[in-house]
């Protein structure tokens, strides 16, 4: 059911104003620096670990290394360096020792609690491990060639295809921590072998079938009533297990967990043509985007169980929209965007990007958020809420975050460019160039653009020899207004489901101006969510804008921005972030002199007109901590 | 230092439009349900239970058994009832029994944990239980002028000034939960007794000296590091016990704890003349009063340690801000009043008693609020918000509020006059008559309004010989604009601290009417509130406003009250209760039929504008269950 498929980040060449820096900095300063933490809090010498030894391996660090390495691998294929290779391989030879007689690979339960392998899906993480282990492996042999890591996963994962099943002895299990199955799908996609499929296929199946499975293996181990974090009470939505996958309509549940298997989900369906699988995918999509998810493309906006809240449950200062789920939502829309060409897809995989995720990695590149909360009053008061930092955190106790981040920047190439058997399809506006088959035919494809500061986007399309295909250019979602060109001159074509779809015969140099209007506009969100009622967010192109104290001074929670008369100015801001545009507005808010120091009084608002400054949400605390609110009081008096 | 004296409710005789019918429901209805409770719970039982008999009792179920007596105790002055009289000796008898020789009374540490007696007074509420009976005690003998409960009390006060003090072989304790302190000064004030206002000056003076009492205590336990409720850290100030009473400054932890020490710090600085205490109280019902104080009067803002947040935090869905606490803030002014005559701590007294207590209450008297929040969205998955109830409970595991506010509401005559040497003051408007000692002559005041629906008051004055004195009626702080005349006629009159000063030869039948203008106002909040902020909410008289979904529908979030325009209509209306008043107001909100799904959209709303019903705020939740809001988007557009 496939009908696009991604050009690979092998195949992809970036030269883009705004994101060939902050590439670089992930693999100049990023990388280092998580590589930095993962050794020195004991996670790369958990493969050797002895009891009585210091650095005693969690559960998940295997989950921290994978995607350490994956970041890593990513990087390497453009820019080769020995060093981090070395890394790597020295790593590798860790997991090689260390790795059971049947193939089994795991430091923690190897080397700390090897009575309970496999006896707790629910809450360990195994299988988690294993998924970052095997997307790890495959990134290190796309990007050198190397087998020996992959050779080791194959074995690993010969040895969980013989454990899990629903054959006679073997436990029907799954993991707790969803991972696995978007990895054995990205595994047969290298392999071809239907046996990483199938299992794959059996995780997916099995998952939430009654009686669950979290239940008998509790049962087996002695425990009472369920997992201390739920009280008593039975939350397998917590792990999307409470029902068999193809039944699920709603987002629930921890956040990255659930973007993982939505991922993996999706990946099944295009892989296998399962319609209903997809129509559920759709369903949680849509869920998604019509319900849960943040103006940043946060998700998951509750601490408690980092999960999903009910509908329209989206507060702003407390909101958890952890770095990591957005990652996953990027993912998961990507994987949909393979199955079925909408814009809508493109949409929220940018709105992520642009915004959620790239809030949760500082300029710099060494510092990280976990939560990416939608506004800030810094208080030492706020107990609470101690998920919600001012300030992005150089590494963390569940250090989920920074790798992950690391390897979605470090793999970008790969989200840019589809091609079918009719053509190809350009999903994000970034400078960049690829080589594609179409048709048997090499197509070289580039794109020229100033993007997000600027909506003009020029794509060259260089055929080896003339011939006829599709070439379709998403238009955004955040666009009322373009026009496109072909060699200089107007052109018809058709829209198609958010893209536009040029079809021809291309020859070399043909060259496609597209200039998406980028005003700077107010936004509203659905009445439904209460905490951004009586408010507006601004946004420019993908970009949404927020205030920072930094620029305007306290008290953001009182400004009002003049809806009827926003007088915006857009201008380049280098400052913070080279390239960068500004957005002043008019607005007011209360003259802190006009107060006493009541707390309440009749109205009769003093009030200070002013351009309040905004700036891109993803470079907020940049500089020192304090106020920041995406969500502005709707004000015109 | 003291300088009003109260009039005690056995002087004062109500006969009003609005409190009459709440005294009788509060009689008839609160009573016997919080009776039925405590009974069938175990707690009248607790001081005869036997280790493996049914309900076990709880460490502070003397506490709900005493508020209840005190509460009905206040009843029976006015309305005798021989079957209510007979339950209170029933427990009177069972208390006789239980006290063992040395006075000791409490029916935990005599029936379950014997030896832990005075171990564990941080947390275990001994002491607190003490001061409740001895309240109980004192008001049943108000009352009834039997002497059994109080001799009972006596013998236990005896036996706790025997245990505690800083003599050798003394405890040198006080209790975590503050209550003893001000039942103590009470008991004096019946007594006269010094030993009574030693133990109390006792008990405030040792509280929260280096090194801390309840360290040493769980030292001796062997308990390391601190209750788990806090962590590690020593939060003393939860007690209020962070150091000593005259150094505190700001208020902090429980809010129900620091209402009732600040009430006994303020009892002791007007026994006492001390002049430090009194200007720590002032110091701190000042940081209430500009800085912690929900409009309602609520207190309390935080559900963790149900305590005081950092200044201006003042959410409003997720808000504590617990019955007991508003009743605590009532006691805490009515001390300060008492000390000095200024219309600032009636005002709190005034704005809590209406607003903030009155809302824990039912109008049919049967169900209680323990959190009064702000705002309203009742939702199944509010999960982390569960103290807040969309629905007012018949009870609660921890139910110290049901009592609380019937013992308030029985006891109101007390809180509506204070006497001096020059005259007597009134403080609040409420139609009652008294007779009042002034320079040896009796004087009769009464007083005729339809308060607080109507800003007119009458009051006669009537001595039984001519004879000159001072009468003083409050000026509230939310009117701006009144008239006063005597005998019909416009007179001279001083206004001191917010009270209005009649100096004149008094003679039968004198008559001043008041009339304060009473508008429907909109307010605002400090800047510093930053979840009031581009909000205003609406009061007339002493009476926060609220609007409902019953009246309302749904999105009360996204209505925006015209402030340019508000176009207010106050007007009748009994649907709710009786007498009340309704105010319309000039009001948008978006059209739900002019959105599609999409969460997000470029800003272009339609408004509906309608008028919006608004009732008051304390008998909210008197219908179905559904939104509340009191602060409404500020909006002209």
């Amino acid at each position: 059911m496939r009908k696009n498929i991604p050009v690979d980040f092998t195949d992809v060449y970036i030269r883009d104003s705004f994101w060939t820096p902050r590439i670089d900095i992930n693999r100049k300063n990023t990388i280092p620096a998580v590589y930095e933490f993962t050794r020195k809090t004991g996670r790369i010498d958990a493969w050797k670990w002895k009891p009585g030894k210091d650095n005693r391996p969690h559960i998940f660090w295997d989950s921290d290394v994978a995607k350490w390495i994956e970041a890593t691998a990513y990087t390497l294929e453009k820019n080769p360096d020995k060093n981090l290779e070395k890394q790597i391989d020295h790593i590798v030879d860790l997991m090689a020792a260390a790795q059971l007689k049947d193939g089994y690979l795991n430091s923690y339960f190897i080397n700390v609690e090897p009575k309970k392998r496999w006896t707790n899906l629910r809450d360990l993480h195994e299988l988690y491990c294993a998924g970052h282990l095997i997307e790890g492996a495959i990134a290190y042999f796309k990007a050198t060639g190397k087998r020996k890591f992959l050779d080791i996963m194959l074995k690993y994962v010969n040895h969980i295809a013989k454990t899990f099943g629903r054959k006679s002895g073997q436990k029907r299990g799954y993991c707790g921590h969803e991972e696995i199955e978007l990895a054995l799908l990205k595994l047969y996609g290298l392999t071809g072998d239907k046996k990483h499929l199938e299992l794959s296929k059996y995780f997916i199946d099995e998952r939430g079938k009654k009686p669950n499975y979290f239940s008998i293996e509790a049962e087996k181990r002695g425990e009472k009533g369920h997992w201390a974090f739920f009280g008593d009470k039975e939350n397998y939505d917590y792990y999307q297990a409470d029902k068999p996958v193809r039944e699920l309509d709603e987002a629930l549940g921890h956040a990255v967990r659930a973007g993982y298997i939505y991922s993996g989900m999706a990946s099944l369906a295009a892989e296998s043509g399962d319609r209903k699988l997809f129509e559920t995918c759709k369903k949680l999509f849509n869920n998604i985007l019509l319900k849960k998810m943040y103006i940043t493309g946060g998700i998951g906006s509750r601490k408690h169980g980092e999960s999903f809240s009910y509908e329209y449950d989206l507060q702003n200062e407390t909101a958890y929209a952890e770095t990591c789920a957005a990652i996953a939502l990027v993912f998961f829309s990507h994987r949909m965007l393979q199955i079925e060409q909408n814009s809508v897809y493109a949409d929220v995989m940018e709105r992520a990007l642009y915004n959620g995720v790239m809030s949760g990695v500082s300029l710099d590149g060494k510092a990280f958020f976990y939560s990416n909360p939608l506004s800030a009053y810094p208080h030492p008061g706020n107990i609470l809420e101690e998920h919600v930092k001012p300030e992005r955190q150089k590494w963390f106790g569940c250090s989920c975050c920074p790798s992950n981040v690391a390897r979605l920047i470090a793999s970008l190439g790969s989200y840019i460019y589809m091609k079918n058997d009719d053509g190809i399809s350009i999903n994000l506006f970034i400078s960049s160039s690829t080589s594609v088959n179409i048709k048997g035919n090499p197509v070289l494809i580039s794109q020229k653009t100033n993007y997000p500061w600027d909506g003009s986007v020029s794509v060259e399309v260089s055929p080896d020899v003339p011939s006829d295909f599709k070439v379709c250019v998403r238009i955004p979602g955040w666009c009322s207004k373009y026009s496109l060109k072909l060699n200089g001159a107007n052109i018809k074509f058709s829209v198609v489901d958010g893209y536009a779809v040029i079809r021809r015969q291309w020859k070399a140099g043909d060259k496609i101006d597209i200039s998406f209007e980028m005003p700077a506009m107010l936004i509203e969100a659905n009445p439904e969510i209460r905490h951004d009622c009586g408010k507006v967010a601004i946004q420019r192109g993908p970009i949404v804008y927020c205030a920072e104290e930094a620029d305007n001074g306290k008290h953001l929670y009182d400004v009002a921005v003049d809806v009827l008369n926003p007088g915006f100015t857009v201008s380049p801001d280098d400052s913070i972030f080279k390239g960068s545009k500004m957005i002043l507005v008019n607005a007011s808010k209360r003259k802190a002199s006009g107060w006493g120091k009541e707390l309440y009084r009749p109205y009769n608002p003093k009030l200070d007109k002013f351009r309040l400054k905004l700036i891109p949400y993803f470079i907020w605390a940049n500089r020192k901590s304090g106020e920041m609110a995406i969500w502005l009081n709707r004000g015109a008096i």
